[in-house]
């Protein structure tokens, strides 16, 4: 993004500003969805941020309607957009966005670099795991069976969300996606099954 | 937390403020984590920020030394904690809080709400598999394979910090967090060495 750097100085009792020809852009999750719709089309904010909605893609990575118009807003001050101003008698002016060449180049760099790093990834029902120690046996383990239900009836939906047409045909990606997050899910049933059996057998969180 | 509402009148020249008694506080489970810590034993603001540092509670949810002070001046408002200000000759003045019978009450609260339900939880680097489409065969397995590496390394790092003596001889609740952990780890080298098999034998995203 361009930013203004105030000199220290009021020189000539005129505000100087330093405007850096090239600017660092952060890295950003976001703007690697953005740059990859833009790729496929060229398409303006709100457009983007319905394909946003419409893809769900919500569950996928924090995202959501002013954040991608910020991303656009981004992107394009950072010279990685080629804007177009459509103009038309019935429908407001509307700034369409494609992808130039720095753009492209920003894109792959993204790739790479979420390709070699893993974020830490939370999982907000950890937090009553950890502090389990503070219920009473049976308290505990009625909280436990509660998770128990949750993550089996989730993976139940994603099991069936899978073997649905729109996922089932989907390109490569989305299918490797879906089956990351079945697959997880199986894991976190395992996974409570085990902490249940191992809460019964020693009587509580001893 | 009590919100002062501002009455669109001004009566008698005064400005007029209803202060309700009651106000709801909502899910957090900052909150969680902050009352579980304070059930152990009282502490300040300070103290407990250096606690969540020091338990590397980062790693676990989305935490940090302003959202720690964040959380205990919401509690504090929502009379959920005892607050006792200990003036000392040598060290400036502290304020340590305690958990009364409605925070207690609040803690099993959010106990509950958090094993009964499942937040959606985010992988950053699917948004690189989403986008794996936009690259040429050769460089999308090079990044694949980035991918791979690093997921199993961190799965060898996980297995080695799970029988280091702080995680094997912690409690029930800290074993079975980073048992989870592990098995997502787990789950996740299967999952990308199955991605790259199947991305090899269909020669790419086809």
């Amino acid at each position: 993004m361009l930013s203004k750097i105030k000199l220290p100085i009021d020189c000539f009792g005129i505000l100087v500003y330093i405007i850096p020809m090239k600017s660092k852009i952060k890295m950003s999750v976001v703007d690697l969805v953005i740059l990859g719709f833009l790729l496929n089309e060229p398409r303006n904010a709100y457009a983007l941020a319905q394909l946003v909605e419409k893809r769900n893609l919500s569950r996928l990575l924090k995202i959501s309607r002013p954040v991608v118009y910020k991303s656009c807003r981004r992107l394009n001050e950072a010279k990685l957009l080629k804007s177009k101003t459509i103009r038309d008698s019935e429908a407001p002016e509307r700034v369409i966005y494609s992808v130039n060449s720095q753009g492209k180049k920003h894109f792959y760099k993204l790739m790479e670099y979420y390709s070699s790093r893993i974020s830490s990834f939370h999982f907000e029902s950890n937090s009553f795991i950890w502090n389990l120690y503070h219920c009473e046996y049976k308290e505990g383990l009625k909280m436990l069976k509660n998770l128990q239900m949750e993550l089996t009836s989730l993976l139940t939906g994603m099991k069936t969300h899978e073997k649905e047409d729109a996922v089932a045909n989907a390109n490569f990606c989305v299918r490797m996606v879906v089956k990351q997050y079945r697959m997880i899910l199986a894991t976190k049933v395992c996974w409570i099954n085990e902490v249940i059996e191992e809460y019964i057998k020693q009587g509580g969180t001893q």
